[in-house]
């Protein structure tokens, strides 16, 4: 396998660059957060893998200079509370809550008490009905810009490093020729991402148990939005025609025991992983030209970066 | 079983005290709405169902002086936009969706998609939150009213018909002493239900499959919010405990095969059943003071009155 041209890149060294736009923001931000914004994580699970992205998380933050506050609850059922006080705490920036907590719709309704002013990880319905259809600001007068959820904003900011996205195309439109395979479709990440690249101008097979449906940007909608079409239930045969002329294929499937099959990959594809698990086998790399096998880092930058926005929205929300 | 004094109630009893109010209401509505208030219904799935009872709404509605659109959508994709213009349009006054639409998470985002100004089944997240917190109105003036979502809201008041809420006690704690098992603890009605109940001081055990839960009203509260207390994983022996005492039990399995167990139920009991499906044997009239085996007409009273209090909103938010 190593006489193979392919690269493994790592979410780290896409990062950097985030990493140092943000650092260099916070410094101009000194005037009004002189010791730096501060995210409330709020922790009300026992799952060790919860605990450790919370610590992971908080010394990130610290590193690039935000405050972090890792609130634990102890009772579930204090949850929500414990949210609308940190929603009504002025000096609190930021909220994230690390899910599954109930692990059921609950959770669902838990991701919209957290103010849309502090949701830094873009879960509102605001921000996902925003993204659906293309709206950049939160006002008419284009004052306050909208966030993107975190975790697809992250994927399409690696197809960026990775120069997936083309950038002699114009923009909204630098997906354009391109083909995607997406397997997840996952009201969080999976069908945000899909639409995120339709509507960049990409073909995207959106792939989950059930069914593969085709996502398009749809011309001459109304309301700019992308298109989605039914290819028919899931098959292996299905989704290995859909590979077959993919230029990229991303992975999000939460199972240990997840692979994607390698011989479905065309050779030189993009392949990315945004599970927490090892969807791609080690032989990815005999196929792949770029493989992420992760992308946490680029995610909690995203995280960060919406921070900052919202940081900016709240000033200029009392300038007004 | 005939020399029992039990009687069954049905739903169309209950619900006239609330069609007279809603058609006199609709009366004195005239000069704002002279051929009365426009309620469009989407129905975006093929189910035969679903499609009678879009008609039924629709006749209900009209005998009682609405006017009623129901508006197919032949491609599930092209939903949300339609939804979208119907909240723009302002010759419509309420918006419903006959789920399910896709049947999965997706379904959720719609519902966030209806205006919440037009959202007649309050189904909107802050109607939702409002109601766990026992929060009336929507806005600090207390001048518009929020709502309720109409199918918990129709039990409770149900309850109030058959007496169950004893109206020598105050307001609020109309329900105190009583105990009450609510099989169900979906986001949409279940979870509401038992929240509802709890915040006007009843004891409420809340079955699903997994676990049965403790609601209580909590003492002392910062949120004047319910209390959640885990008693155990699901068992019939459990289930057999909690009905023991229970003076109501509430059903709304969404399976033609879940009965209740008729022997469970303490003798004079109050039975009710939202499920569309009969979740009580005929030998339920055995041991129930008062059965009620279905809601759905007091839940489209409870719809149309949603429907008339966000009229009278929206005429408040003209005149502010």
């Amino acid at each position: 396998m190593s006489d193979k041209p392919g690269r493994t890149i790592l979410a780290s060294s896409i990062s950097k660059t985030y990493v140092e736009e943000i650092t260099k923001k916070i410094e101009s931000m000194r005037n009004i957060r002189p010791n730096g914004p501060l995210l409330v994580g709020f922790l009300a699970n026992n799952d060790p893998a919860a605990e450790m992205y919370a610590n992971w998380t908080g010394k990130t933050c610290e590193s690039m200079g935000f405050r972090y506050e890792l609130r634990r609850i102890e009772e579930k059922d204090f949850l929500e509370e414990a949210i609308i006080d940190a929603n009504r705490d002025t000096s609190v920036d930021g909220i994230m809550v690390y899910f599954p907590v109930f692990g059921n719709a609950q959770d669902q309704y838990l991701q919209q008490v957290v103010s849309r002013e502090k949701d830094v990880e873009g879960l509102n319905h605001v921000y996902y009905q925003n993204m659906y259809h293309n709206i950049r600001y939160l006002d008419n007068d284009k004052q306050l810009k909208s966030i993107l959820p975190c975790t697809p904003l992250a994927v399409v900011k690696i197809l960026e490093f990775l120069k997936v996205y083309n950038n002699l195309l114009p923009e909204g439109n630098r997906l354009y020729g391109k083909k995607c395979v997406v397997v997840n479709r996952s009201e969080i990440v999976g069908r945000p991402l899909a639409a995120l690249l339709a509507n960049d101008g990409a073909i995207v097979y959106s792939v989950d148990i059930n069914n593969i449906q085709k996502f398009t940007r749809g011309e001459g909608l109304k309301f700019s939005k992308h298109q989605v079409e039914d290819l028919g239930n899931y098959s292996d045969d299905l989704l290995r025609e859909c590979c077959a002329d993919s230029d990229v294929i991303v992975t999000g499937v939460p199972s240990p025991d997840y692979r994607f099959p390698t011989d479905y990959i065309r050779d030189g594809a993009v392949c990315i992983n945004f599970s927490s698990h090892k969807n791609f086998d080690d032989s990815v790399k005999s196929k792949a030209s770029l493989y992420v096998p992760s992308t946490g880092k680029v995610t909690i930058s995203m995280l960060l970066r919406n921070m900052l926005r919202l940081v900016e929205n709240r000033q200029k929300l009392n300038q007004l």
